[in-house]
């Protein structure tokens, strides 16, 4: 996917100030400024790959003069071995971006192959795995990217985008009623109304209030299901907390309409991609 | 530990971007502005913590008036249930730095849990246990405290305080000896000169070109033995690639100086930590 | 309202940089830097006042020491002569922030007082007043925040936090029907989906495609009221379009839910502030 | 005109941040990457057009490949329909700029063509109509350049190009004298001194302080026709302060060098200009 | 002098970056964080003091909790030996910027002392020394701080605040009388119009052209006398070009008006201050 | 050379906001927009030049338009009268930008001159004359490759890339065996340890500490002899404090590794440089 979203490039500065910083003095002391070569970028495990615009945006801010051709898409399913990327140009900008796009890629695309495997253990139930604001600071938007080329769905991006009135906000509001009441008030009129609930005393207390959607915060495979059953499609159910690859399916035949993971995107196995100079 | 470098202020400003951008919706309508209470944050699980100055850092921004107190130190040890952090102040303060607190602290406790877990393996072997630059764009900094207080140490943090020369280089420039004696006219006289090498043969090769350390990249346990006896002391020998939890301590007991493992930070468990309103 | 969102410090240095640039070289040769006094910031027209917070913020950024009481809060109507802040401290600072916070000041009270001239229009009829994206670049936030000083409401923010269809998407996509249904594959569920439509063959295609709300672009009141019979509830109407302080209450009258006017920000009469320094 | 001013980036960057935000939603769901076409941008009433360079500078930050033609200069008169610029190429870059676009060029061309008016009002006496620094925040140097394109002349465009004793600086020095002899030593001297007076007594300190430029504020008309006699050309004279379309005439005829009007700035009405999709 | 110019923050963040980057790690590695004392800002030669503001800047944004008192003024004159500041509080906060404060006084202390030398060399002529924009890239604002501190005068800060005609606009344009025409339509009414000459002919067409002051380009001392004669008083009268100190003198005695002189600001020895813990 | 460090766009955009600011007024107002010609940039003196590349890219940033032939690379000798660089484009492009350039290439190019001057003093002896921290704020990465043009060599570039235990670090810490010893475990095994002496018993202490460089702080010739002959070998020494070019040679002769003089980048007398329109 093309990322296209003003931050990128504050992310982008960043990454470079804490990799280049003051210069990649290994590669200015060994390679010559003249030389050239070919390389290319590889994935040393079967992978559903992500990110690969970030390498022409990374080498573009180095080196505007490399030739890059990306031979592969977001949300591809790549074999091991398959070549993402050849590069040609200066060896200096080529070994200085190296390690920037392969953390980007091994992380995206991380997360990408580990929510597909998710999503194919329930592909026959009509039902969203979606992820969470669980991202790693800074890269929420990649993050979630990443999410969608493995097939899930994405939650609200950010705290302006939805609202959802958590334990902490009735807590600090007094009560559910008042809580939603006033979100009504204040929320533009493009946002659904969504409440985290600990049971079924409150999820009827939300249903009288007239949400959207009701989060239904850890509750077992049996209160799912009562949840559903009492819900009665008033409302869209959302299960969410303690949620992992073993009870993933058990959750989903609930009957929840979303299932939301923080796992997908805060605890990650990078995979294995590595950039070769070819000559 | 203090964090004090300069470019966390650019992380952190990112992040409070991309997570309340143009306001927290959600507490605006729902929490009153002059609600006011107590908080806790609180690990639900036993962890090396890592990263509680970033609490300071955080909620400062957001509201300085809010009254923080910090109970442990970075890389100490905590039970299940300990809190971290107790706050006191507005409520919509709290509620609107809730999440780019925990993501911080989530991530990075997670690796110096992991870390930790390592370093015991191999505690009674004089051998150090090294960090890499395959971190998390924008938090490379963050990521390398974290395995600090994880008990093991850092290689280089970037591409400007260390000379690495790895395959790609010496692929670039033609052969070792040309690579390091151009190094040591170019780099700072307060560097060491490290080469990657990829068999016995190029360790030989580097031996003789007068290196100051040598990577020896996925050896096998037999090929790192023969590695140390054949450098005998000569020069610094580090360990790298295809290490994990299993055969880590074997690889410890070859007689390498140092072991490098990506996986400290590209493949973290985030771990469980929570924020409570209490009042 | 307090003002709290991270990109307002950007906004605030661009707006110090303009004014301040290399230095307030009146102030500094003209005044002393130890002279020190007292002023007052007065409405000198009658106006609902917004933005008394970045009085705080303008005078914190120029000068932490200066002495800052504000006596009102955005939103309140202010009869003329009403002071609304009180300073003291070193008179340079004070005459360095001033222009900055008036121009402030007098835009967003501007959008406060014409707003809720035209709220008081329509008070009795149940429907919703609503801003549009036609605000100043660079104060979308404040601009909105203004808006709801003067009793109106907040459509979305940008095009992050709201799914809304119009004529350009359908042109570029084909059709009604095509375009909300990738909408709701991708867009996050707690996102409504909103079309905008010219007519009333439009309006039943839209309703067809299940979307939530609907915009009606330029209706005649004619047209409105048709749209709201043969809506039937089905969706919330939003009408849209050359409504301006004449017509504006005879389209509340039509029925529909929300009337939206981009006039409420895009053509705003300052209104007239003034700091005195008394002494 | 060319936008050439550095910080114009950063404007653009907030505004493409505040719009934009995580993504254009609607765009990113509804059409699909490979969708191309034509767009116009087009007045839908008679306008003085300022500000075009910013359609290119907006669209090439989003998407370079864009291809743009603009028709039109700055400070050109428009009929209603004009085509400003046709645009050629992803529709998805062409919705996702359009209301940034679109939201300075009605902003600017509203002061250009309000400007003129006034401008026509008094083209035949001998005096210049000029701006004020009450200008929005962040947009400055954008709302000055729409000034001349209006045919109207600039005052100082901040605090650190031109020395403007005002009332407040004199309370805060204690008198006239004083204080333009402190800005004779500080100032650059390629800055001339100008001073704000409020009656004849303050004007004759004035002259005898040997200012340059005294600015009449608030006079009457009488009071202005006095001053230009009691000044007999010693001094260039500006008169500002409650002047607006109905006695500008009238001002211009008594005599004054320059006339400054905030209104030019401040109280602007947009004018209409919209982008249509062709295919 | 307070310094408090926006931009000032930048050129910090910038030294902060260049010098601490990732981390000051001799200090985290040398120095306990709770370790505590006492240091001093010795000159250790005699100088003309400027930037003792910085210290408070640099120490504030590194360690608030730091306690710093400065004991002289900017522009004090200061025996070898005198103690600028002391400081008291963490010494790791001390250490990390103690290089990046002398960096920023040894220089501008360097500028106000060389400067007050050439001072001292014409103080009973009525002529104004002036800087030049021959500044260090970043370091504009507070060079021409130091010029002042040193007792000379300030030329205008940049391309904004003054109007300045060189041979290159000159050669671009055509003629003198075309540019100063040009000019007097364009900028605002509070900047003189200065032209630079290369002889006296050009110094009769800038007068015919009613120039405001003339900038008298590497003229000899006759020519400056023959120049002066001519101009009788019409105009102001700036030498520039090849002055130094030995002929510094003789130029002034021509009767020119300003004296500009790229030396004081582009060609600096730094002056020898050094920071030292005390305990 | 190549500037490609990831900070330098910061210093540039912060160099053209203090120079170009809301815009360059003499240039607006005297030159056409369309007005176009050829330009050269000249040395007026013999150099040593360095810093060709910002010629590129300070007029890319202004105007990607304009054709730019660099004719030298940094570090060449350059007659009087070279040509540097020729343009040719937009005449407003090329005057806007003329001063920021040669502001750079002047205080550059006089780094190197004078750089070479002191190498070329000891070139037949086996010893590296290196740079210091004692730089321009902001322009650290600039000023030491400039020494590099000049021949010399780069001292660590922060307090990031290299140990180097001062007096301050050592009385901070109460002894140099404790802070070695720190600096061991803390400091990643890529950088040396160097410690900082003044007399031949801390010498001994140090090496007894075993370190891997001393510097010998204002070290008389004959101590700088004795510390050679007591060294031994065991570790590299530097000299520092003190050196300028008249004593230079004699402290090469002592037989120390490296002399490192704050002067080469202190006290820089800059070169002279112009540019010149042709037509």
């Amino acid at each position: 996917m093309d990322i296209q979203y003003p931050d990128f490039e504050t992310l982008l500065s960043l990454a470079l100030r804490e990799d280049i910083g003051t210069g990649d003095i290994t590669t200015i002391a060994t390679v010559l400024p003249e030389s050239e070569g070919d390389a290319e970028i590889i994935c040393k495990e079967s992978v559903i790959i992500s990110g690969v615009d970030i390498i022409n945006k990374v080498f573009n801010k180095i080196d505007p003069d490399l030739n890059i051709i990306i031979s592969c898409r977001d949300g591809d399913f790549l074999e091991k071995g398959t070549v993402i990327a050849r590069l040609s140009g200066r060896h200096r900008s080529i070994l200085s971006g190296e390690r920037i796009v392969l953390n980007f890629l091994q992380r995206l695309s991380g997360i990408a192959t580990q929510t597909r495997e998710l999503v194919t253990l329930i592909k026959d139930i009509p039902v969203r795995l979606v992820d969470t604001r669980k991202t790693t600071p800074g890269l929420r938007v990649l993050e979630k990217m990443a999410v969608r080329c493995g097939g899930a769905f994405n939650h609200r991006f950010g705290l302006y985008d939805g609202i959802l009135i958590k334990d902490n906000h009735i807590r600090a509001r007094g009560n559910i009623k008042e809580a939603v009441a006033a979100a009504r008030v204040i929320a533009p009129h493009t946002l659904c109304i969504e409440v985290e609930v600990e049971d079924l005393d409150q999820l009827a207390e939300a249903i009288a209030a007239d949400v959207d959607i009701v989060l239904l915060d850890n509750f077992s495979i049996s209160g799912l299901k009562k949840a559903v059953l009492f819900a009665d499609k008033r409302v869209l159910l959302e299960a969410s907390g303690g949620i992992n690859k073993d009870n993933l399916r058990a959750v989903a035949e609930t009957g929840v309409d979303f299932i939301s993971m923080g796992w997908l995107t805060h605890s990650v196995r990078a995979v294995d991609i590595s950039l070769n100079i070819l000559n």
